[in-house]
């Protein structure tokens, strides 16, 4: 890590800034995703969002757990639990000056071990289907921070 | 992104660096929020917590949902959900050397958006004005991503 | 914070590296432990997660909540709000230039407190060890928020 000045502007880390950024924009999206099951299946967390549906059924049912809604919760906050980790240990990664290769590999199979694992929580695919992606994942990071333990260990 | 080098020593990103904290810190004062809502709604997640109360009340009774704690959970959530985005994408926006008065516009727009967004969900504020807070928040990262991905593509 | 160029080579840095990965790992473990709750507690959280189990008992049962499974998932989420903002806040404060022996002392304090808020959440020991843990943790963050934003104000 002692030429990491110059690996900040290196081709590893433009491809870190992608693909950090595309997975952070797929998480995003799960927001919007909830909204729309929250609006179409009339399942609000809240008493104020029932305004936001305009029909003129009762309001007071529509504070309730819908089982589609929940799903996309579950698969948002898996999200949360894997893909930062990904970020703040890809970013150190980044900067402990990899080969470009070696990094885009890294990149590129945790973020399509993500999209996979949201189509498979989703539809939902068959287990262990949603399972394998979550590992495929979970190694894609364990395997970049063991390169920055042992390249910039300092305890 | 070729002098991102000289661009992390810039106001740019020292701006990131002050918005950066303060939206953290205000997302942080969320877990304390919760904390007092729990002390003095008496509703705990975990037995053992209920010894947190003085009062010689039914411990066993302590542990329960309450309403208000709930709103206060959901609403860290959403930060969560959508501050953390903001930190990363905004830390690889402010590496691709933007003009500092959209730099300044970006971060401010999302930090007052999220102040707003936070008001709206405990008071609450009558909808659509947390969803209009939380689609300025959005797209305020959506824009600083977009950036991002036009400036340092390399897939 | 003008001399952030040079900063980002040094000591603190490596230290931020190592210490950052170690408390992500150890928060990230504990996806792998509610796996475990979940398999050997037979609670799923999905109807397609059941076939998992290889047992031939009733798969609809299994769709459950257990309460060892729910204190891992509370751990978990306090994880990720309290050492996400732990990552990004101590990134910008290794930026900062801070002392080698201040910067050591605040990593080595917050990861700390966080291995012990882990035991003290999943044995669990008596309130208010688990309090004390958080508060610790929460105070370090603090304390490095105060060196950024007073060091690197730009508003």
């Amino acid at each position: 890590m002692s030429e990491v000045v110059h690996m900040i502007d290196s081709e590893v880390f433009l491809a870190f800034s992608t693909y950090a950024t595309i997975v952070t924009l797929k998480m995003m999206l799960m927001s919007p995703l909830t909204s729309y099951f929250r609006l179409t299946r009339k399942a609000f967390a809240n008493m104020e969002d029932t305004t936001l549906d305009l029909s003129k059924e009762d309001k007071k049912k529509m504070v309730k757990v819908d089982p589609d809604v929940e799903r996309v919760r579950r698969c948002h906050q898996n999200d949360l639990e894997n893909v930062i980790p990904f970020l703040v240990v890809g970013l150190l990664y980044a900067l402990t000056g990899p080969a470009l290769s070696s990094a885009l590999l890294h990149f590129r199979v945790f973020v399509g071990s993500r999209f996979c694992h949201s189509v498979a929580y989703l539809v939902p695919l068959p287990q262990p289907s949603r399972a394998l992606c979550f590992m495929v994942g979970l190694l894609t990071t364990f395997s970049m921070a063991h390169r920055v333990v042992t390249t910039a260990l300092y305890l």
